[in-house]
């Protein structure tokens, strides 16, 4: 398998738990030199003056073996005495942190305070938590992701997305900041690198997690000019989010929840900028009309409930990449 | 008792866990209206960014009955895994923070960057946590004590306390910030209130919890001017401090350790602040030679290992102080 990929090198965008799934798959076939892993950031904020940067953990504790599973956040084994003791001083704790995630936002804050970027700060926890590929934030710079409802209202994300459950029905989004916001180098690196052969879309929220890692400065432009194979696995299947409000989000966009909803999004807004998209079987009904849109496609299991699975939507991610011929 | 006590107000200078002892006693004597503690903020420090006052802490976890009495800091029930997953983080963790106790530093450190004072922080933490009685920093500003040692290190004082267990010896003290540091405003409210009666200095470390008070700007003058009983206690009991370093600084500083020795101090530094000076029963030999300094002594129990002992203690402490015709 591993000769199949020699002289290769890909770069998988990821939000949070739906990515960091297909992204530990990845680390277990590629290795270090060959996966490069870009996360959104536009989910980060600053809460109880701390940095805290969803995906970009969520990403490291899975690569780690140190996420909570149950949750989808935070690390395994969590308890909440903090949150209890924060409870008692009239703080707000509608965002769940635990004693052990709690580490990584101070020690994050602390670096960041002393001026290191997010990137170097990154680099600096995956080391200590022993996690071996490159996991980076799309940028060093601050992007925040703002939900505008119906109501008129303009929510940041992890308000809209935690504290109000993602009840409020949305309208649109805004990056704020994204228009200035340049590739961290290790994105620019990994995008310029001679041996990128291939590009995976995580099956992760394409309205707040993959459009905001596109969005930055020169990304798209770069993509395009590289004519690599770019694959986006549906995060989309039989109609359902696997987890998350995609599905809800796109019926309030007024489109119909699907993984040709998906595509779609992607096209419309990106131009032509994928080369193939993956659906699971539960949609293969679904493969005329992607082809439709000039899309090709696979069709297989999605669904990722055990660590196999994970590492078969990898194998078979890579697998589909290698018959383009571009 | 509290008869004896109408239209009195008392103000105790404290250290940290010897002084929160007698100030939970006296707490359980005078009202709110008629008790102000002063605490040492010497000893707070920055410490993974976050703001830590360790004697603000002691005093209002003791008076809130959140204490964690088995390690005399903290909080009742510590857990230590944002400790441990800090350590897997190769974060420096010399300084115990419980997971509860995080929470309080977490706040305090929200609201200094906000630009609230170290005062009303405290009163805030307090008033959340059910603390009636008013404890106040000894200054809003910046005061950092350093322990300079007999190898010419100097030391921040909870590096030389926590870090390196107080092993280093000391050769003398510096406060830094302390000439221009002002008195809070509470402490300032307290000195100048025409209905204080009576300024207890508390059996804490007379060189690095009691002095640190004493030496902010004016606070002495004001002492001095008011001339109203100023009664110690003494952390010294046979010879040993009851708790922390005071007699092992003593011998360091080429003195001995004993209950005379900590007068000594108040008065060679201060001249003739104290009217009286509290002993415990297994000190009485050394009644003579505190009247030959000037000093009315009185005998009591000072080891406060009840809760009836603090009362006690207090109850004598306000006794002895109402014997004073000044």
């Amino acid at each position: 398998m591993e000769k199949l990929y020699e002289n290769f090198e890909c770069l998988a965008l990821s939000g949070g738990v739906g990515g960091a799934k297909l992204v530990l798959g990845l680390s277990k076939i590629l290795s270090a030199e060959q996966l490069t892993v870009v996360a959104n950031t536009g989910d980060d904020f600053k809460h109880l003056g701390l940095n805290i940067s969803p995906d970009l953990d969520t990403i490291m504790y899975t690569l780690a073996n140190l996420n909570n599973a149950e949750l989808g956040w935070g690390q395994m084994g969590e308890t909440w005495q903090f949150l209890q003791a924060l409870d008692r001083l009239d703080e707000e704790t509608w965002f769940k942190i635990g004693d052990r995630d709690l580490a990584t936002h101070i020690v994050r804050t602390l670096k960041l305070d002393y001026g290191l970027t997010l990137s170097q700060v990154t680099e600096d926890l995956c080391r200590s938590l022993g996690v071996k590929h490159s996991v980076i934030p799309m940028t060093n710079d601050r992007v925040g992701t703002v939900v505008h409802t119906d109501t008129g209202e303009s929510i940041p994300f992890q308000e809209y997305f935690v504290r109000d459950r993602c009840n409020p029905k949305v309208r649109n989004f805004d990056f704020q900041g994204i228009k200035t916001a340049f590739p961290s180098p290790g994105f620019l690196k990994s995008l310029n690198s001679p041996k990128l052969r291939l590009i995976i879309i995580c099956p992760s929220n394409p309205f707040v997690s993959i459009d905001p890692i596109l969005q930055v400065s020169g990304v798209l432009d770069r993509i395009v000019e590289r004519r690599i194979p770019v694959v986006a696995i549906s995060p989309i299947v039989g109609g359902q989010a696997l987890k998350g409000p995609a599905a809800k989000m796109m019926r309030e966009l007024g489109k119909t929840p699907s993984a040709s909803t998906v595509a779609e999004h992607y096209l419309t807004v990106y131009g032509d900028i994928l080369t193939g998209f993956i659906i699971d079987e539960e949609d293969r009904i679904l493969e005329s009309n992607l082809s439709g849109m000039g899309l090709q496609t696979t069709v297989t299991n999605t669904v990722m409930i055990t660590l196999q699975d994970r590492i078969n939507l990898a194998h078979e991610s890579l697998r589909f990449a290698n018959g383009f011929k571009i």
